[in-house]
């Protein structure tokens, strides 16, 4: 391990997809949807080999700070921050950048989601090894992931033609691509250079600065001005500024315009970002009718359902194809190749002003 | 009102397709899964006009007693009597014509099933008064009614050709049928004279002891040896005889056979007999999309479901024609169409001895 490697955990997502298990105190990455840890446990013990919880920040909001605070005690709570608004990642990569580099000027740090799964760590710590490399040498590390199919609901990186997956030397980026829709991923999925774009990064938290003071000036002074991190002033000053930042993504900030982007063409570590509840149902083991059920289930002729329910018995009758989550306050009954549209029944509950479903 | 006219209720089966709302202690008789009161609760009400609830008479099991004295103050206690065995209708109303025979020679007693809904209650009442007058001409009274479709589920009473619907007057009865595969359930409609075998019945007690003693003996005799109902012996000498009386109908053991058995071709009551959640949902007003729903419900895009759950929001999304019922300790989901087979969850869990859900 390297002492001058930090690592940056993005926690602030509401992941309203996983209604009603998911609230704005429980989303997604501090909810056990996959295995018995949450994404966010998971995703500091996947990191620890390489870089330990001492090095770690946490940015999340005010919401779920407590809740993480509480879910990872390895890591020291001055160090999990809770932004005082949403500005998207170009201000809350930068407000890490900052402190790091105050403390270190040789900090090398990695930007991690908090709610991803990776199910072969150790191909993964292999690109995590290389991306710091990178980042070490000078370069804006992002991270492609060899695609498996035409999803749409990734961004692309595009490398040069003849690109083979697996290596772990930067190479340069052609481009950054937004969403396809579905003839277009098909078409990035045969010409064989595009890849799935992961949202990991690695850099130097100097050249992240230098590179954030040439595209994204009002931003970089802003955060140039907040007193040291340690000070009484720092939660006030930052309550106040945070909010004059840009609101706008690392990846359209700094990546599509920077010179000094290098990316990894990385193989299978088995990625996954659990984008909704289909997601999940993909992810965990089926029975032999392609349920995925509580163990307290009875089920008639019912296939390919996947039921989250804690406390209670689930009989199934004839159905197909269907996503079930129950709580206390709440029951989604939805199609399962829905899942995406969850968040719209969460968008309705806003309308409404249910805010004890939120 | 006359004073000689007494009703049973027959309010001993366990309704197990309306699970899991319907357990042994909360069969469907005793459940509000139409309007606000129970369908026991409603039965009584509905007869009250004709017959007090002071000359009502209950014969259920010893799951469901207590709850039932719970939900109808108005009824003696001493008049629900818990069957020790199950042993089917002939006995429980061979039972119920003795201690009122007993009780008043002349008497004339109704026999409604529990679980009924009839929407029509005026309409009703007058087949009611019906069938007390034939009974107390010294009729085995029957009740038809006319059918609106080709119901495979119910068993048919045959009446002579042409015989039209809404008369009130005693009509010969050319057979009974069971209950009839489709293509025959389409020819008793397409013929007219088939009406629906609605289970109520009216007769003298001392008329039905009497064809139950040329029937069906030993059942006649075991219950002419009970000592009165308000003896300290009836109860433990019930338990003790009352397994031993034949298990059979009433239509298998005496109707089927007596040739003083008449009947009333009754015209639409809006009778239904609520035979499971899917009958429910056809009974319920849907909302614009077909929908039955508790008031807290959010739906996207989802059709023609019934969903009962107490105290918690429901969120539909891209999902037809289901049943969703949720419970503190179970939830099913099952397909509209095939709610007739919810029983063959009970049967499931009753293998599994899961004694915690029935």
């Amino acid at each position: 391990m390297n002492r001058h490697h930090y690592g940056l955990i993005l926690a602030g997502g509401r992941g309203t997809r996983f209604w009603p298990r998911s609230r704005k105190r429980s989303a997604k990455q501090v909810l056990n949807v996959v295995g018995e840890r949450s994404l966010i446990q998971a995703t500091v013990e996947r990191l620890a080999p390489v870089i330990p919880p001492e090095r770690l920040w946490i940015l999340t909001n005010h919401h779920l700070r407590d809740e993480i605070v509480r879910q990872l005690p390895e890591i020291p709570p001055s160090q999990v921050l809770a932004e005082p608004a949403q500005r998207n990642t170009a201000p809350a990569i930068g407000l890490a950048a900052h402190i790091l580099h105050a403390a270190d000027p040789d900090a090398v740090m990695g930007v991690f989601p908090a709610d991803h799964v990776i199910s072969k760590p150790s191909v993964y710590r292999a690109v995590l090894r290389a991306g710091l490399k990178g980042a070490a040498a000078g370069h804006l590390m992002v991270v492609g992931i060899q695609p498996r199919w035409p999803e749409t609901g990734y961004g692309y990186i595009e490398f040069p033609r003849g690109t083979a997956p697996g290596g772990i030397a930067p190479l340069v980026v052609k481009r950054f691509h937004e969403k396809p829709v579905l003839a277009k991923a098909r078409r990035y999925l045969a010409a064989g250079n595009y890849y799935w774009n992961s949202g990991m990064f690695f850099w130097r938290a100097g050249v992240l600065l230098d590179q954030l003071r040439l595209h994204l000036p009002k931003t970089a002074t802003i955060l140039a001005a907040l007193p040291p991190v340690a000070s009484t002033r720092f939660a006030s000053q930052l309550a106040h500024s945070f909010p004059l930042c840009d609101n706008i993504s690392i990846d359209y900030a700094v990546l599509e315009k920077a010179s000094i982007v290098r990316g990894i063409a990385a193989g299978d570590f088995g990625w996954n970002d659990v984008g909704s509840w289909n997601a999940v149902y993909e992810l965990l083991g089926r029975d032999s009718s392609g349920n995925v059920l509580p163990r307290d289930s009875f089920v008639l002729d019912a296939h390919n359902n996947f039921v989250d329910a804690r406390g209670k018995a689930i009989a199934l009758l004839g159905v197909d194809d269907l996503i079930v989550v129950d709580t206390s306050d709440a029951l989604l009954v939805a199609r399962r190749d829905r899942a995406q549209e969850v968040g719209d029944i969460v968008k309705a509950l806003e309308k409404a002003n249910r805010h004890d479903l939120l």
